[in-house]
């Protein structure tokens, strides 16, 4: 179908960020930076590129702003390293393409979509996925490139105690991005990306590099990038059950997608929330936390840039 | 609810396995050796035990028989290195561990249970999996444990070619093992364990360690264990959306993995196939490929043990 109707929906991460612990000026930040990454998808779809174009850029910008929890902005792990998960996935024919535990590469969703489109797999992880890196000629950035005063800090604070933390625990806050996309040919996309859990030990994996958990896209029902608590989203194939509600059980995007944030995902104790977009261009951005980065332009032109609410 | 029913299923793969390609003796070994695992954990049902401990201990029986692509009988990746993946999930209560790309352990299986219910995590991977290992005491075997002449002949045979091969090309084969378990109280369990692809490069990991993917149980639904060409198991979801056509589209264990295997994998070039189980104690093996080595123990003790026919 050539629908022509276009919207692209972000994510920055999703968790207890409790009105007024951000400033008025830290606060504009966050939500400048979510509209610029928002805008330059945006700006793809409205030139006629895919859906996969548009959040692999979107994506991209959020890797590389500093105040995401992906990229530049990743958190340290226990061993006071960076290590970073991606995935990504087209609507149109089922492809996907993942990286975990890859160390070193500014935008690890440009090296998920090289898995995609130049090997045969799905997933490539730790050593073997920066040597597929290095094959690639993707450039290598040095340490300081990655580090911030900010994340530092907070593995500090917190390297002893055997603890890990989403992102920073103070505000449990799950730092993630993430972009789901519909484009002018009718074709969906999605992709995550994520520097994971502070602390984190023993090569641990979230959802955000699996495909059917953090990240899905099908263009009979709809494209989703989740963020929050990993394992918990693991276990309910996340992304992929919103997709199976709508295409096995005939529920909308809102239903499917409100049943998983909801009520599933609390029975198990699992907490964040999700990006969602239809191949109509209806957009969902529900969340079971305090609040949730997000912004989206839906198929009537409509954009929104928001922390709080109700998700 | 206690139904008394008990019920378990085991895999040692599928793939093109033709009739006349297994020496009478082969045949009876590999005939024998499912046997062996089958009755192993069937036995532990009778008495009473978890479908968990069950499935844990039919995939350690295939583990440690080197006719099998998992354990002792893994396949060596392009650098000569054997690396292992495996999951676990338990249908009562979602609770679900699985380790990739984890070296010099007999069983991954109970490794993979161990980041079940030892840590808060799903997925470890690689040289962190490894060290994890080694804090739960589980002792390295020598190389040699896992060297086999056959398996070393066929990486040989393909080392140089940039070619992988899911445990060995000339019949296709999809070297993989699992279980899946009803126990007395009604719980339903699952299990997968495999070395991978012959020649594997880059950290490639396929469907088996992946939740939802190579492994899914919910007591609401089914148990589902996969084997196949992994990276199209998991664009589908594969062993989840077994469960999602029961629970969202009301359709029978047949229906839904019958509906998989022969409509949404062959869509998209997927080959292999699963066993699956209902929380009646009914069991599915389909598959779409000349065969698969299987055997189960239905509802009525109704014995299987085979390698061809129809699945």
């Amino acid at each position: 179908m050539n629908s022509s109707k276009i919207a692209i929906a972000i994510h920055g991460g999703a968790g207890t960020i409790p009105r007024g612990s951000l400033s008025p000026s830290q606060e504009k930040m966050y939500l400048e930076a979510l509209r610029s990454a928002l805008e330059a998808g945006y700006a793809l779809l409205k030139s006629g590129a895919s859906s996969l174009d548009a959040v692999c850029r979107s994506v991209m910008e959020l890797e590389n702003c500093p105040l995401f929890n992906s990229g530049r902005g990743s958190v340290f792990t226990h061993d006071g390293k960076i290590e970073m998960d991606a995935s990504v996935m087209n609507g149109e024919n089922l492809d996907a393409g993942a990286i975990a535990a890859c160390t070193g590469i500014a935008n690890p969703v440009l090296l998920a979509r090289m898995v995609m489109e130049k090997t045969d797999h799905v997933l490539l992880v730790g050593e073997g996925a920066n040597r597929f890196a290095e094959e690639m000629n993707i450039p290598k950035m040095p340490d300081d490139y990655f580090y911030t005063e900010f994340r530092w800090k907070q593995l500090e604070s917190i390297r002893d105690s055997g603890k890990t933390m989403l992102d920073h625990q103070a505000d449990k806050k799950f730092g993630t991005v993430g972009a789901v996309a519909l484009d002018q040919q009718g074709h969906l996309a999605a992709a995550t990306s994520t520097g994971g859990m502070t602390n984190k030990k023993y090569g641990r994996i979230g959802d955000s590099p699996i495909i059917g958990a953090g990240t899905y896209a099908n263009d009979i029902s709809c494209a989703v990038s989740c963020t929050g608590s990993g394992e918990y989203f693991m276990k309910c194939s996340a992304a992929f059950q919103v997709h199976a509600g709508m295409h096995f059980g005939g529920l909308s995007l809102e239903q499917s997608s409100s049943q998983l944030v909801h009520q599933e995902l609390p029975k198990i104790g699992g907490d964040g929330g999700l990006i969602a977009l239809d191949a109509h261009g209806n957009v969902c951005t529900p969340f079971n936390t305090e609040g949730m980065y997000r912004a989206y332009i839906d198929k009537n032109g409509k954009i929104e840039v928001l922390i709080y609410g109700i998700g």
